[in-house]
């Protein structure tokens, strides 16, 4: 088989981008760049849903987490964040590196909070100055309606609301302007499909008027440093060239394919995908699914499937991360996937379930995904 | 004339490492990928000539140098810097960023610190923490010898040495044991050939021990927590990961030539532009002068000299900065360049020049460079 790349981030690097990115370098001060570096914006804008600016920054999502809280938070404010996995955990140790107490509203790993535990945390933190979520929680693929908890908290919180959309901008509906929302981060190697080593950051206006107010130390992600060179086609620091005119070609694959389109076939994936294993006798972890990622609990034989999956099937695929190590599988389809590539994994994972003696009907996954194909599913 | 590319950063990139950045993407926690950290893990070693870990951050250099500075710190220290040029200066941006006093010694643009006063600046300053100096300065051209005034110092101050190494590093002799000092940041788009976005720490054990006391708030940029990953073959944040692969290329090839043919090829291509341009009537400007970039005064009718080596000739050269904007212009030797390459650009200067009505005589700097050449540089 050939290798075959499912992980959530890095995910597969369209050719068009690549090429792009092997042409001559070029200097990031000079007016070729600053096309590439317009476009870009322009592009970043259109995903976003936004007429804010969207700030690119040269580090991974977590770097762009930091920036955000050092930029809109200031000593003596409290966050209020999500902990149902180790991405949205990430927020709370973020905020504590830098002497910001973080209230945490835990949710039991696989599930997604409800708008009745947020609504119950601002009463009980009514001084919190944001409220930190996480649009798609990697580690467990669970999906977590930002939409609506913003539209519920909204009348009753003045504070920010900041999201990790690291795995779900280009995967999730986002509409950033239209869900009165303050921050949203992502990074390039997920549905931006180009390597990892940007990042990017959305802020509300009301987000910057913080970034006005606050006293957290910070250099290199000085947002308003960024954003004033932002203003004239610049960037404050180097930024990785490479990787800025790659993802102006995959911005451009955005906008033809057109945002919701993109939204709905990675929703259709996502849904093929988990027909498939379950006709397989697979279990999806978690609720509701992420459409970028979809977790699995492992069959029995569990090591002896994943090293087949890599090393006779070429697939890689993520294991499970901190406490669901040995108990889950993921499988990505974040980005540059279509149809054919869910059979080609369903496949694979099929053929290292007959190695380790799994019961199931041949072609039992392929056909139920067929099925699921059958009729694009609308978002929103 | 072909598009050619001569400034210090980013610098051209060798085939062999575009070819391998456009390989199919792996994932960062495989087998696979961790036999490229462990390759790119010693050729930084070789390069630093340190047996300490060289760690690789995804950011920019201002990002490493910002990553050098929080971990080594902590509230109340207090650092020296030398400000001779724009980056320089950033030392002392950064510290007073997180509220460290920065004492500075200024030096005008052009010249380099004198060990004298680097000696009375830690006498007016005896409760400094950190000296942070600057191998290379980018905006001036000009070289400090950092190994004579570590060794002029060492007896007496009893604080850590940072070197801001970004242009200097794999231009400039840099023996980090054996010289004593304490950091060195560098950046992967200069000596390292490869694109921006990578950035490179080095730190002794008295750094180390620094960082395990320091008390400046981090996270993305924390050092132990990227020196525990590293130990594991690993690093804590998403990196780069199709830069790191070029890294391993370019790392092998800085191997192959080996460290010190390294340095004599510079200090070699150095001598020679200056040669070369010093015949055609121009004034190198600065003194010592760098190896990894020479600044040059601008001729008469300088805007349209410049103009005219981009449009017409297509060499890219880096104008003045700040102060020296429409006074200077840099060209830069660092990396990928051979002799030839030198008098590529000596010719595009002579033409440009020619059109601006520069009196000289036509071959004189070709002619100059070509005896310049005659006898590799021995260094040290």
């Amino acid at each position: 088989m050939k290798p075959r790349l499912f992980t959530p981030g890095p995910t597969p690097v369209p050719e068009s981008a690549t090429l792009r990115m092997a042409k001559p370098i070029i200097h990031h001060r000079t007016p070729e760049f600053q096309n590439v570096l317009r476009d870009v914006a322009s592009g970043l804008q259109y995903l976003f849903c936004t007429s804010q600016p969207v700030l690119t920054i040269t580090a991974s999502g977590t770097g762009a987490m930091e920036a955000a809280l050092v930029n809109i938070l200031s000593p003596g404010d409290e966050i209020l964040y999500v902990n149902g996995g180790r991405f949205g955990e990430r927020w709370g140790a973020i905020a504590r590196a830098y002497g910001v107490a973080a209230h945490e509203v835990t949710v039991p790993w696989g599930e997604a909070v409800t708008i009745e535990q947020i609504m119950a945390a601002l009463a009980a933190h009514p001084t919190a100055t944001a409220l930190c979520l996480t649009h798609s929680e990697t580690s467990t693929g669970v999906f977590t309606d930002v939409r609506a908890i913003a539209e519920a908290v909204r009348p009753s919180f003045g504070g920010l609301i900041a999201v990790d959309g690291i795995t779900a901008v280009g995967a999730h509906e986002l509409r950033f302007d239209d869900w009165d929302i303050d921050v949203v981060v992502t990074g390039s190697q997920k549905g931006l499909m180009i390597p990892p080593g940007l990042a990017f950051i959305a802020l509300s206006a009301r987000a910057w008027d913080a970034c006005r107010r606050s006293a957290l130390p910070k250099f290199y992600f000085d947002l308003l440093e960024a954003r004033e060179a932002y203003e004239r086609n610049d960037t404050p620091w180097t930024p990785a060239i490479t990787l800025v005119c790659g993802l102006a070609e995959t911005l451009r694959m955005i906008r033809e394919e057109g945002i919701e389109a993109v939204w709905q076939r990675h929703a259709l994936l996502a849904a093929a995908l988990r027909a498939g294993v379950s006709a397989l006798g697979l279990q999806p972890y978690g609720s509701p699914p992420s459409h970028a990622i979809t977790a699995i609990a492992l069959p029995a034989r569990g090591d002896e499937f994943m090293t087949l999956l890599k090393d006779r099937y070429h697939v890689t695929v993520a294991a499970g991360q901190d406490e669901l190590k040995g108990r889950i599988f993921r499988v990505a389809h974040l980005g540059y996937y279509d149809e054919a590539d869910m059979l080609a994994v369903l496949y694979c994972i099929e053929r290292a379930l007959a190695d380790v003696g799994h019961d199931h009907a041949p072609g039992a996954g392929l056909a139920a995904a067929r099925l699921a194909l059958q009729e694009p599913i609308r978002v929103p």
